[in-house]
């Protein structure tokens, strides 16, 4: 039996404060919606179905930017704000008429899918799947009411509940699967004759009951994967929980957290074993951390590769970066995207390397900046080098070849090559080629003057 | 009726274990008693009294160098510690004799000024208003008794306390308004006859009980709001009470954190909508964040204007600077005062800019010194540059006209000035003017030597 | 009566996932071996003892390679995992026969000396000294049960409890001490006739009892004393609380910590009062901060010393160095070992220091690397100054006298000296002496070309 997923994201999210759409709100490095619907396009042969309607248009760019599932993502446009019985009813039209229709809401993002799936199985047998949650202070919220044997035979909502009912910890999520041909002929018949005036889509409970549907509830294992999103309070509070949560697992693979309350992975992080990260570190993008890694405090690493037993010193910023194994970073080093560092390399403080590869063992300690090079290996790069890769228009390589030694304070103007073993001055600006062996002085004569008069304090 | 409020700050506070007085260490930013004082000074027509003693000379040097409230405020000395009674009295004197009196506390510094506000209009009604707090844990404090009716009776002293009086979680914190008169009445017949050998202030709700006074009792909407210091452990307590409170409205009003238990702010933030502020951000002074600022992860601002839609990136400390719209700042950079960057600049890492105006488009990208300098708009200024604005006693003015190309590695002998579109090459010295258009080199010529013998190891 | 300590340390920690033996991980910097050896170490002429099996070769290098107690710790290897009585016995024939012997474990790394003093006290009158605790969750541990006078008499594992045994919170902690000749009888009696075929240390409680050897119950103040490390989220929550606690002393002691949960100790530090630390800063090693430090956020401080009333400001990082009082360094400031400032010195952003001396009032503001360097008071270095220490085989000395002027973007190439009061030119590279007095300058003339044409966009 196929599957339809409709995931809600229509409403405004006023309480938000934002130009942007509630649902667009980042959790860990990515949209609401996105953790929706990776987690329902993890369903096998799940189509998936976006019902928008406020920033609708920044919804549907956002879905045709990315690949999220193996198929498109059907749209459905809710241009009224009619409640969510509506809301699923402009969906349905492009679900199968045989198919199990999944319910999901774009702003209630952890729902893992090994739920889903487990609700998915109850309404191909059937019955209806609805996700219940036991809360500490289930205060305004839906009650649900079982019959002996448990299953659910009611929803009250909060102002109709008796004092008895008020007392019952389990509340109802809105997350519910049930077959489509059920659906299709319970939401026309939904009312809008409330409050609100909005058809509520809580409401087909009753008339499944009504229609002896067996109505069977599944729980989470954290109230917070159910937990929806209305203000940018509730969000911080479950990105904590998601990050402890991610923390947790890291530890119990083999990777050692000095704080796990001060950890941030925005994205995956694989890694080997025996990986040591300090206080305060943010993780974005794929990054891959191989054995022994050993990352300081204040670091920001994204979408890179570090090789086993590098060590990164505090208060560096990676990104888009190789590094190969043994190496030794920072601190206060950035690496920009391109770069790529083999075995052994050393990049110390003050250091900028962006788009240039640097071989074996080769050092660059101090205050330097490299960009588009090619550095080969046991080359020892000055404190204050610069390769001036850019004349305003282009920008152009500059070589280094294997033994190399750069003095300090040396500009080296590109193109420009450094052969094998060549040594160049300290305090030179190169602007043609060194062959190897050879030493390249380009530096004005040294002149003494005696009595030199100090300048003296200026009149304000 | 007019008002005079009482703050008493003579005591030790010897277990903060310091040479400064208690009231001003400060709570995000400011002294205790600073907090206590600009509540006050919200009260209308509020006349201010401070009672100080031990440290008091340096408390009178502090409110006499700020400017807190719009009359200047009374100092009273108590030169002996002889209790709170005996330290209200040394200000009574100076009260108007038809006034309310509210008597605060230097050391608690986050009572609300609208609950002050309420506490006075009881006051002015003719009633004692006692503000007292329901704590989980009473134990110490003195206990409220309350007549059927909810007004206070009586204030019973833990050590007296029958069990059952011991059981009220309601307890006095001190803060209290009166009239000057039954204060001018009750003070004097205070007695000093207990262990301490101190008039204690808490007598007269007794001497008010008995007259037929009514006391009625206020509560704060949480308990810190009364909470008072006498450790650093509790000190820092009430700052992460304060931060958390902080983070929470300005969640509220459309600012998201990455994580509300790191964040600091220190003084006041101004800001539109749709701001993101990453991990660990600490905000200092005056800082003025325009619509669609993001800030990164550990970064340090202070008294700052950043633009709309500008980024600054990880680790980076600004300070008196305004950004423009669309800038990007960091990772790694320095603002300091003076700093005028225009739209969609550009200051990139390891860069430090002070007291320099920056034009539209320009781009400062590495490693480089910016003082004292005037830069037009799309101006490229290279990795490694150097402003050399001070000669040891002089600062100098470097100026860079629209669309200046400064070659890497440059360092620009102020004052100096290069003219529009005008280049200088890498690794030049300028101490001359370049006029616009013209390209300036001053860069020795490099020489290759063939054969060049490596340094070797010296013996040691 | 001599003491023995047995450490055992044989396990394997799988849980850890890790190659590194799990007593080795550390916790505040040092492994969980250390710290119960360090408060071994401190019971007056006790002998030490360590059991080692899995990873056997990494402790005994770890403990030949440290100073940890006055006598050389003895080691006993547990080839077969035959459970604690078994490991005990390997231990037990290097113990004196008149000796009392205190069991300990080498992954329980937070018991206080003076609670196992009072352990060694209590055996030494010929009672066995248990150390118990109580739980809020005791499922699964051993329950301890006691008769009226307050002895313990048996402790019945979890399997075995009944209803009522079960509601026990009192567990045993493994811990213990008892005269050497009990322990001597008792240890070849034990039976592996268990699920685990082990030979259970716990089974002499019972022993004890049987023969009336009294067993006296000690408890620690605070349940993770006991705590044992079996994963790296369990490491990470005694990480937690161990930082926590020394936040507390030392907020006690007259240090003002802007957030406690964001302090992290591994090692000593050793102060004076008013001193002021800022969010999320890390000591390792032995750090010394004399009166009114003042450390901004981010920092990072290993094996220094602070002189009085300088100020550190954020995201600097400094390692073996020495600084004098009323400086102020960073932010941004790297300084590393060998560096040794005088009072009022002023190192900026951007700015390496190594091995260097730098006298009074002296001034290294922005973007400069001073390595092996000897400078005298007074001496202001321009931006951009570097020190070419290192010729790719050697290192060599720069020498700057008091009072000295070294313009920006200099390169000094070592060994050379700048006398006093000497001036230095902007953009020299300086590899001659310079006299007292003297102006030196080495710079090419700066030419200016009119008509440049500037590069354009090459065809990619």
């Amino acid at each position: 039996m196929s599957i339809d997923v409709i995931v809600l994201a229509a409403g405004q999210g006023s309480r938000m404060k934002s130009t942007l759409p509630k649902v667009m709100h980042p959790l860990a490095g990515q949209p609401l919606l996105r953790h929706v619907l990776n987690s329902a396009a993890q369903l096998q042969d799940a189509r998936l179905h976006l019902v928008v309607g406020h920033g609708g248009d920044q919804l549907v760019d956002y879905i045709q930017s990315e690949t999220i599932s193996a198929q498109p993502i059907q749209i459905a446009w809710q241009r009224e704000q009619l409640g969510t019985g509506h809301a699923v009813a402009q969906a349905l039209p492009a679900c199968a008429k045989d198919s199990v229709v999944l319910i999901l809401y774009g702003d209630v993002p952890l729902t893992p899918s090994s739920l889903l799936n487990s609700m998915v199985s109850v309404a191909q047998q059937g019955d209806l799947a609805l996700l219940t949650v036991n809360l500490a202070d289930p205060a305004g919220y839906g009650r649900i009411l079982r019959s002996p044997v448990g299953d659910v035979v009611a929803i009250v909502e909060h102002k109709d509940a008796t004092d008895a009912q008020k007392a019952i910890a389990e509340v109802n999520t809105g997350i519910m699967a049930v077959k489509a041909e059920a659906l299709a002929d319970w939401l026309p018949r939904l009312s809008a004759n409330n409050a609100q005036g909005e058809y509520y889509l809580t409401d087909i409970i009753a008339m499944a009951a009504e229609e002896g549907v067996r109505i069977r509830a599944l729980q989470p294992q954290a109230e917070e994967e159910v937990q929806g999103v209305n203000t940018r309070s509730q969000l911080a509070a479950l990105e904590r929980w998601y990050q402890m949560r991610q923390a947790q697992a890291l530890m119990a693979a083999g990777v050692s957290l000095a704080d796990p309350q001060r950890f941030d992975l925005r994205g995956s992080l694989k890694h080997e074993i025996d990986i040591s990260i300090d206080i305060n570190c943010v993780f974005e993008g794929e990054v891959i951390l191989e054995e022994g890694v050993v990352i300081g405090p204040n670091c920001l690493i994204r979408n890179s590769h570090i090789g086993a037993y590098t060590r990164i010193e505090a208060n560096s910023v990676i990104e888009g970066a190789q590094v190969g194994a043994q190496a030794t970073i920072g601190p206060f080093a950035r690496l920009r995207p391109g770069t790529d560092l083999a075995t052994q390399t050393r990049i110390g403080n003050f250091v900028e390397v962006k788009k240039s590869v640097i071989g074996r063992g080769s050092k660059v300690n101090h205050l330097s900046y490299i960009g588009d090079a090619q550095i080969g290996s046991e080359v020892n790069i000055g404190a204050g080098t610069i390769t001036c890769n850019y004349d305003g228009v282009n920008k152009s390589l500059t070589e280094i070849e294997d033994g190399a030694f750069i003095g300090s304070n040396t500009a080296l103007v590109a193109p420009v090559k450094v052969g094998a073993n060549a040594t160049v001055g300290a305090g030179s600006t190169l602007n043609k080629a060194v062959e190897a062996g050879q030493l390249a002085v380009a530096r004005a004569k040294q002149r003494n003057l005696d009595n030199w008069t100090r300048p003296t304090k200026r009149e304000k």
